[in-house]
């Protein structure tokens, strides 16, 4: 009789992630890296978000495992690998949800499983600090008891010590980590940083909190849908839109810095930031409602709107214009506009949604396409693009905002792009016929270089598209005019196209876009600083607006940086969720003192 | 061979249940009473809230199941009996969650089955409509899509809607409900409201919605823990305190107004109201922020507070004391009162508050105690008396606030007391050595009339306890001096009792309580409506200050009343949220016209 041999994929799915944990448990413990790294297929990916590397970095196959463990294994002594619920398989992929810990905290993470020379081996592998020991968050049964019961003489309540606090930040005590910016960004970092008990203050130049957002157009609703917008600790309650109207995430964020007791300063602008080696701290002038002020804090954060400064070309004609002319995120809205003519120079959100209001509201209204965009249909990119992650059908599954985020995480960038391209051929084929009448009134679309879609342009440039929620139908049907090329000049009452089109304009916005965060580093600090920090936000991607090398991460996101105790913040309301846990655990071991170092640095190879 | 007969308590709980509820709805759908009451034991209790009763009201044992449905099966049609969880089983009783519906809504409940005569009968039922159908809230699958989705030339923005909502309510549009009182109660409700597209206004006279707990003394903290004190829709943050400040409790309740789109005016004082039968509908005079305006809703709930007016005694001196005198609810707080004399006339939950603070700020400080008060330690009456339906530990075993409530709710007030004694003899087991402190220092304590503890005191009378946060043990050691007697009369700086002694006094606090809330309808209506509404609260336990006959439920809250279209709603933070519920159902299906026979309303027995 033959002896038949088992294959490894026989066993349960959860018997094969429990050897495959042990395994990779014994190496790292035996400090043997590259027996560890043997358990990780040919082809794998391995993204650490600040648990083993106190960075958010991604390692590719054995090699990149091994180069990983071999810096980072000492200090970070992981134990304790285990299942945090029974694993699951499909297509050949064994899916399990871990914990593990670390010298100074505890992780989770979410470990795909291969078969590969008749092994399990990993595919991908996320792995992320969600706490410090000894620094647990005060919530659910470590929450506050928020009395002392007993009798103290000593006794202050609540309200004064939030009134002493007050009156002490930024003059007798000064916040440990600044961040300049109050919008969801800096808001979402404030909430996690107190919770973390880090002396820290937001400043905003707004007078409001929310008014980043009340300040915008008035049509202006949020493309992306409620499951994917939830901050830290609170969330919407369950009768929140689906788009939420500008205003009332406004109203949120300012009810949420109330109880989640954010310390921010409205109607505070920074002027200028200096770092001195010999103090070890910025010095950071500020104006709080017009009074000048020096802040010195240790850690400086940028929240200052991912997308940057406003890009406004600089044309000639801009003086001689005699009608209203300015920048998308200057746009009043419509309503001083009705029966005039409104030229809309660009094509993405902002100017579909602009050019849409104008409509609305009786203006004349030509936009002016100046390169190709990539449209998709709001309906079909909530179903196909966010449905199985962020969705009531999502919940209903199980899939919490918090495990969303983890998958969503887990993806790893390098081919994130490969499980995009099917996704957005589905959206193709569905609005067939959309697509062909955007096509027929000339409006020049794509879906990307390499046709994955809305998503990867977001990472990669954060520009170059519409979520179409109404507005393309304009275009298609001619009333919104479309007029091709780029703009050369501007008369009194027109805007000429370099083909010589003169399109007559009573207003003419400007949808241009925004420059790299680091432009507000140039204004506050230096160029010299701002160009050592160098380009934020992309992959490396080496596709329009995102020029290689490849960096395997977002540049300069949520981690350390070129610049030591300059930390940049930012993204859409999913990311000012989940990657300000992150910022802010780091934050927090550098107040505690505790070790972090930095594997793999990122390095500069675009200053902006 | 004999046969073995199968009692029906060998089958397993779900096959029981099961079979009951079949039974169950099989007797009402042929419409037989008789038959349906012979399933409930000879001992038995059904509550309903609204769903076939409209009405909250017990019926007891097969002759009041019977009554109950010979009244109103013709128009409820209940249908569709079955279990949304499977049932459990313990001590003899098998517990199972159950939903049905009726012509009208959809409700849900707790049936508890005990075995009797060899057959499983209900020994308690709890139905509570949650939803009429064609009326659903907008949540979840069915929440707002927040915007509009196409290009409309009648489009408005959120915010030039709740502006539009907010100039004409009150002037061209008129609230169907008008609320007055925008504590914690009419807040919940408002929310509910406004979820149900019921068109209604809260009015408050102070100028911020929390003031009503921002303007008490400056030391209070909830004495009731986060779990109990949610409102509807919107969960407190698990970081929220155990025992909420009063200030971070102000600042949450302005927030939600905010959030949940309470139509709500503050600094608004209902001046006086009238009914009218001819027009159908109140008349309801307000000034808001000075200026006078008359309101005419179709309905109008009193929540102005459960405890009612302050209730401060007409005592010879008053007006010859030359220090400063209040009642409790009008105590600014000990900081002007640190080395004065303070004499405190009470002995329940706002005196020993009071008592502490003044302490703690270095007040002398004396207790009058004229009657005998239930004392309870905090951490033991959550552990003991809370911590299986609302703690973090329930939270952990499945029962949701939700949940909770409903459990709560299905536990007929009848035999409340025979569950809460058992917990209070091991409250005084456990805390023995603090109860002969007490009794040592010469305080009078009980129990409640038959040692029922807290919770009965508080749904009974709502007055005559002491949740202990610390003060207790300032009278146990003599820091805070304790008399005993009845005030006489005031002197220029003295309270003198009535056995003649005299207590020198700086500061005199009337921690004396409050009337019933139907003094306010005297004030704002009349006399005559006040007593033909009647006392407010208590259960007609006939002990001390709730007189019989027994009523079955809480007199007058969130149910129809001898008045038509008054209703009077309030409570702790439980109440205002778990019966906010059922008076927004009521409203709602009065505003769109759906019968609502009241089965069994109330009779008057007391006016006051």
């Amino acid at each position: 009789m033959t002896q038949t041999v088992e294959p490894s994929t026989s066993t349960d799915p959860q018997q094969r992630v429990d050897r495959w944990l042990t395994d990779f448990e014994e190496a790292l413990t035996a400090a043997d890296a590259d027996r560890a790294s043997r358990l990780f297929a040919s082809t794998s990916f391995w993204r650490d978000l600040i648990s083993f590397s106190w960075n958010i970095t991604t390692v590719e196959d054995p090699a990149g495992v091994r180069d990983l463990l071999e810096h980072t294994l000492a200090s970070t002594a992981p134990t304790s690998f285990a299942t945090s619920e029974s694993p699951t398989e499909a297509d050949g992929v064994t899916t399990a949800w871990i914990t593990f810990e670390t010298a100074t905290g505890r992780g989770n993470g979410l470990l795909r499983l291969v078969e590969e020379d008749g092994k399990a081996r990993a595919w991908t592998l996320l792995t992320a600090l969600y706490e410090l020991k000894g620094h647990e968050e005060p919530r659910g049964t470590h929450r506050p008891m928020g009395t002392r019961h007993g009798a103290f003489k000593d006794r202050t309540t609540w309200k004064e010590q939030r009134q002493q606090e007050a009156e002490t930040l930024g003059s007798t005590t000064q916040p440990y980590v600044l961040v300049i910016g109050g919008g969801q960004g800096g808001i979402a970092l404030g909430a996690r940083l107190r919770q973390l008990g880090v002396p820290a203050l937001v400043v905003d130049k707004h007078p409001r909190p929310g008014d980043q957002w009340r300040s915008r157009y008035k049509s202006l609703c949020l493309h992306d849908p409620v499951w994917y917008d939830h901050l830290p600790y609170l969330k919407y309650p369950d009768n929140w839109p689906v788009f939420a109207p500008k205003d009332k995430i406004a109203d949120w964020l300012e009810s949420y810095v109330t109880v989640m007791e954010v310390p921010y300063w409205s109607s505070t602008v920074a002027t200028s930031a200096s770092w001195s080696d010999e103090t070890g701290e910025w010095t950071v002038e500020v104006e709080r409602e017009g009074t000048p002020l020096t802040l010195r804090p240790k850690q400086l954060v940028f929240a200052t709107g991912m997308s940057g400064k406003p890009r406004m070309p600089d044309l000639p004609g801009l003086d001689v214009f005699r009608g209203d002319v300015h920048h998308s995120s200057a746009h009043p809205g419509p309503d001083a506009y009705a029966g005039k003519r409104a030229v809309v120079i660009g094509s993405n959100n902002s100017a579909f949604d602009i050019c849409g209001a104008l409509w609305e509201h009786d203006a004349d209204v030509t936009m002016v396409q100046r390169s190709s965009t990539h449209i998709v249909r709001s309906d079909t990119l909530m179903d196909i693009g966010l449905g199985d992650l962020y969705s009531e059908r999502a919940l209903a599954a199980g899939v919490t905002t918090e495990k969303a985020d983890m998958i969503f995480a887990s993806l790893p960038y390098r081919i994130l792009h490969t499980f995009q391209i099917p996704a957005y051929e589905a959206m193709a084929e569905r609005d067939k016929d959309f697509y062909e009448r955007l096509e027929k009134a000339g409006f020049r679309h794509d879906w990307g270089d390499d046709g994955s879609g809305l998503f990867m342009k977001y990472l990669r440039r954060g520009s170059g598209y519409y979520i179409d929620v109404g507005a393309a139908e304009l275009v298609c049907s001619g009333e919104v005019k479309l007029a091709q090329g780029q703009v050369d000049h501007l008369t009194e009452d027109a805007v000429v196209l370099e083909d010589g089109t003169s399109l007559p304009a009573d207003v003419v916005v400007f949808a241009t876009g925004y420059n790299s965060m680091n432009g507000w580093v140039a204004d506050l600090i230096d160029q010299e600083t701002a160009d050592r920090l160098g380009k934020c936000w992309g992959l490396g991607s080496d596709t329009t607006k995102d020029p290689g090398p490849w960096e395997g991460e977002q540049r300069n996101m949520w981690k350390p940086t070129q610049v030591d105790n300059l930390w940049m913040h930012g993204g859409n309301l999913h990311q000012s969720r989940h990657y300000s846990l992150y910022l802010a655990l780091q934050l927090k071991a550098r107040l505690e003192g505790i070790p972090t170092p930095v594997y793999a640095l990122q390095e500069v190879h675009h200053t902006g």
